[in-house]
């Protein structure tokens, strides 16, 4: 898009601003960067006479600004070689041989170079575009509604740049105030396709010179012709560097020894209870991995009736991977072995490194394994399983359920919550990953390993920091287009605005830039950490929708108004019901319940009307998801209910029929087991809560949507 | 505030508009009704001559907006009778001639007063200020920024009229926008207690005449000097009639006989299994109500070994409850006799009223019910608890676990989910009670009662809507200085603002007027079902906070950022840690341990660190409320932690140090027991959350913070 010429300029320009050692590009560079860019400015002409200033005017439109042209007067202002706002011919030709006899006042020995005539926009809607570089995702695009509305209410959105025009349009309709672009109060619409392409332009500037640190276009006046910027201020840094990555082909070939090996060597192996390497030595041998187990220790023979070799390097065969079950200091000196052994992985459990503080030793043990081509896992962490493998390389318990949801967790207590909740809900896991300090490995890497992992259905992840945000987003975008990826990010909540030298990095709140590119990478992201345990149990439950229709049947017309609320506030569509389906439903419910949206097919009601309303939902083809909300009585006691609702499930499944069903159980203590029934088969289902079963419903429709699975 | 003056102004104009027959005022009698009522509105002046208009345009200040004034000429902006912006004293000149010679074309027989001369604002910032008469809340005041602000983004908020003047501070105060009136950009701030005062003086108004139904004051334009009603618009409607209200010492007479009788009847008593007559009469039997129980069914001599009467009239004692265990349509009869024997309550079991477009029938029944003084529990409901009578006057299966929660809900689904969910908790409650249909009684008779009942210390409330919004706020006022009130509104999520004449009116979408409201009126909001039952449970547990430091002391950082996240959410403060506390933890945590707020003990600790951490935070005065995370570790199992906490918890209680103690447990699935074990012993503690507990403490800090408990 950028023509070479435009490079060139802007290449130009920086030189000359590396040169002078500046960190900030002046008013007319930032204009002529902008200009080389084909981003608009307001236009400007050099005029050597008053005749000459009045025709120029004229071609711009009036009014016009007047600016003094003099390599020996610097500020203009001060020399009142500035006049805004000329509105005439005559003020024009009058300001024109005013601004020469100010500045001859100013400076008699002064060289008049002209005078700039500059247009000047009076109307329009106040923008501001800019771009930062983030820490953790480099190249970032804001776009907000200027003045007051960015500065009091802070409504501003971010991309990574580069932007497509489709994506920066995307912004443009996606602040809080984007209703006054279309025109409010008799305005006319501004031209929203100029703004996008300033965005996607700034984009663009940035990427190709990731030099430029910060850049302000503020105030942008858009009309219903076009966008102009009308001030430009341009933040350079000469020192902005890329982060190093591995290929995808790299990571795969790493992560695929680590999760699934066929030697693990545990460094640190001991006999003694309570210690560490001895419970990962347990853990492996229990768990029933069935590779090699070696494990290393100099002051044994055996553990766990395996053979104990000294070091790593007495080991005969190939190791895949390393577990380090040993002081931190000690790490360095094995890692070494463990690398000229050509190990793919080593699981750094200990902790010392940077968490505490010791940063040298985190670099020292990061260059060792680079050196070898080793990736670390961690430090400071409980371990990892692989469940397909049986592998419970671990300090904590063996896991077993097998299934299909991976974790991975930034902090032990948290993966700690994750081991309980899914033992305590039978949930099917393939992996637990802890990830800690995240050294080396993170969870870009683990994304990559799960997105071709047959056994993962769903990732779900907690993380605190990205280490390169920009590559997890890159990777979440492309594996959430074939599996869910569900993140809770903590440390949501900004303490404020970074210090920042332009208007746009001081919007650039932490939480605020994560949460609009975790929600373009296509990521659900879970409030909090119950969220994340219960979306990561229940959306690979659920069928994936084949539209956006749901429909709520229930017993309870208070858990209906509830559910309804649910819905709304999880982005789901109530269904508009049609005519001759309402008919259909009013077959089988009493005279005074209500069709429409909720069905409430009232109380009272036997297994029959459940069923018959249930089945009716199922297979007419324009609902495409059920909410279920039940209400305990005598006539459809608790697990009567359940029964039915499985065994109706069960046959539309039979048929081909796979709708997402889930369910809220109101009623006494039954409705506990009557949930756990209906979860166990199929159908997401909870007591004493209308919210959590729309809430998994929700995060399945975000995902299907972000994965373009919805129509 | 309005001087006799003002009222009769105002009543004069009313008088003149009901004559007329119109629902509108005109501009100006708006106008002078605000002035009656000190609304300042932009000045004006009648002048004669040009000179006359030039010296009060000069008092006025210019610019100005001349009018012509003539009792012929009814379209002056036609007749080319309307001038604005005259900014000189030639242009005021000028415009008074201009203006008559327009007024002579127009019509040369007209005969002409004069000419108007009015200010003409030209700066200040717009604001909305408005009234309109809500059907469950009656006159409510509504204040927002005017134009794009309250057009786009709805940033608006509301209060019952009257509202004082400081309230009134709070809503200019309480705007998302609000930091725009103390002035941004270098605009000088507005005179935030002039705004006030127009809307404290626009909700008198309202108050005074009622029949004025919607108000809008739009723009205000504001200043530092002051604010002035711009334009004026004011609907009235004479039908507007104000709500019949029981007093507080009838509704208390009455409750308490409901809720503790002497005697109680079941009307349509059946000794057949299945029927609610019988489940009924089990429910009072097996209950073990102590007092007397009348079975009252014409084909029986004796149910559950009780004598039954074929009428109530036939019952030799007093009555203080009967309730229907009989089809719709026989209750009107059986009211009539109920009300003769002079019971204080009707509970309505049956279903067949309003719920299902029978309100005539409800209506006839409440006309009966009104008739002999009987309140009206229901229709459409599963009956009440009140535990320490041992009173199941239900269908539903007693309840006896004893405690200070009392329980309301609209739904009979939401009621069994509240039933299911006690029992399964073994949360002590005091009274459920099922409104259903709200025919008579409705949430503020039932706040009435439970404010004077000593075996109630919390209030939980699910409602779909309010019969009378008013009552309820200021009963809910009342009652929650003195003890927690917990309200689920379903079916907050509006389905669009209603149809109406006024801007107000249009902003004044349901939701959005209820929430604000229940803020105001002191009561804790749940967002969802689950988090009133849990907020129920949990809230009365935690001593009252006596201060808002909260510490966190937690075993993993990854909780301790995670319940950070979750203070902020909740509005909980996280204490800055002075220096001599800062050292006092760090003498108990291992050195790569951070102090500071979170306290994090690091993982590896024994519970000596949890015990001695727990302690100083317990100790410390400056420390008001505690939030502890747990992370499952070898060295401190789950049960050893609970322990612990309750151990030194009660140490410090029977010092006589009570703080809210709250806790989180990541960990396998022994933290579930290990949490069970907290909360029994008055720890709020959750597995698999670091949401819950906080949340449960943020309810607690709301409810402590709107009864004024906290400095």
């Amino acid at each position: 898009m950028t023509t070479k010429t435009g490079r060139t300029a802007v290449e130009e320009i920086l030189k000359r601003v590396a040169k002078d050692g500046r960190s900030a590009l002046t008013a007319p560079e930032g204009r002529a960067v902008c200009e080389a860019y084909g981003i608009p400015t307001p236009q400007e002409r050099l005029a050597t006479s008053a005749e000459e200033a009045v025709a120029q005017a004229g071609e711009l439109g009036l009014p016009v600004v007047l600016k003094i042209v003099s390599p020996d007067i610097l500020h203009k202002t001060e020399a009142g070689g500035v006049l805004v706002g000329l509105g005439s011919e005559q003020e024009v030709a009058d300001g024109y041989a005013k601004i020469l006899a100010n500045a001859k006042a100013y400076d008699a020995s002064a060289r008049i170079t002209g005078v700039q005539v500059q247009q000047m926009l009076t109307s329009g809607q106040e923008v501001i575009i800019g771009a930062v570089t983030d820490p953790s995702f480099g190249k970032i695009v804001a776009f907000g509604l200027g003045g007051i509305l960015v500065e009091v209410l802070k409504d501003v959105t971010f991309r990574l740049a580069p932007t497509s025009t489709e994506e920066a349009l995307s912004m443009v309709d996606g602040i809080a105030a984007a209703e006054i672009l279309n025109g409010v109060r008799g305005s006319e619409p501004v031209d929203k396709a100029a703004l996008a392409e300033v965005v996607h332009r700034l984009s663009r500037l940035v990427t190709d010179f990731p030099q430029l640190a910060e850049v302000d276009l503020n105030p942008v006046l858009a009309t219903g012709a076009g966008a102009t910027a009308v001030d430009v201020r341009i933040l350079v840094d000469p020192a902005a560097a890329e982060p190093v990555r591995f290929s995808q082909d790299e990571i795969l070939a790493a992560m695929n020894r680590i999760m699934k090996p066929a030697a693990v060597a545990v460094i640190g192996a001991s006999a003694e209870d309570g210690k560490i390497g001895n419970s990962v030595m347990k853990n492996l041998v229990n768990g029933g991995y069935a590779g090699e187990i070696y494990p290393i220790n100099p002051k044994a023979a055996e553990i766990l009736d395996r053979k104990a070799y000294p070091s790593i390097a007495d080991v005969p065969g190939d190791v895949d991977v390393a577990v380090f079950a040993i002081p931190a200091k000690f790490v360095p000196a094995a890692l070494e072995e463990a690398g000229e052994k050509g190990v793919a992985g080593a699981i750094l459990i200990p902790s010392g490194f940077g968490e505490t503080g010791n940063i040298e030793l985190q670099n020292e043990v990061l260059a060792i394994a680079r050196k070898h081509g080793v990736r670390i896992l961690g430090p400071n962490i409980y371990g990892y399983y692989y469940t397909p493998e049986n592998l419970s390389a671990t300090f904590c318990t063996p896991y077993d359920v097998k299934g299909g949801v991976a974790l991975s967790s930034q902090s032990g207590g948290i993966g700690m919550a994750i081991l309980g909740f899914s033992r305590s809900a039978g949930m099917g896991v393939s992996a637990i990953v802890g990830v800690g300090n995240k050294a080396d490995i993170d969870e870009d890497d683990l994304l990559t390993f799960f997105e071709h992992d047959d056994n993962t259905e769903l990732v779900a992840m907690h993380l605190e920091d990205l280490k390169d945000g920009r590559a997890f987003a890159e990777t979440a975008k492309r594996v959430s287009a074939k599996k869910p990826v569900v993140v809770l990010k903590a440390g949501r909540t900004s303490e404020g605005a970074k210090a920042a030298g332009s208007h746009t990095g001081a919007l650039a709140g932490n939480d605020r830039v994560y949460d609009d590119i975790l929600r373009q990478s296509g990521v659900i992201r879970a409030p909090g950490l119950n969220d994340l345990l219960e979306y990561a149990r229940g959306v690979p439950k659920l069928p994936t929708p084949k539209g956006e229709n749901v429909v709520i049947i229930t017993g309870a017309g208070g858990s209906g108004v509830l559910l309804s609320d649910a819905c709304v506030d999880n982005g789901l569509t109530l269904m508009r019901i049609p005519d001759d389906l309402d008919a259909a439903f009013r077959e089988y419910i009493p005279p005074f319940g209500a069709a429409g949206n909720p069905v409430d097919i009232t109380g009272g009601e036997p297994p029959s009307t459940y069923r018959n309303t249930i089945a009716l939902g199922l297979s007419d083809d324009r609902i495409h998801s059920l909410v279920l909300g039940y209400w305990h009585t005598i006539v459809t006691p608790p697990m009567v209910f359940a029964e039915l609702v499985v065994d109706v499930v069960e046959e539309f499944r039979r048929k081909g029929v796979h709708k997402p069903v889930v369910a809220s159980l109101s009623g006494d203590v039954e409705v506990e087991q009557a949930s756990e029934h209906l979860y166990a088969h199929g159908v997401v289902a909870y007591p004493y809560t209308t919210e959590k079963p729309v809430a998994v419903l929700g995060a399945k429709y975000r995902w299907a949507r972000s994965a373009g699975l919805l129509p």
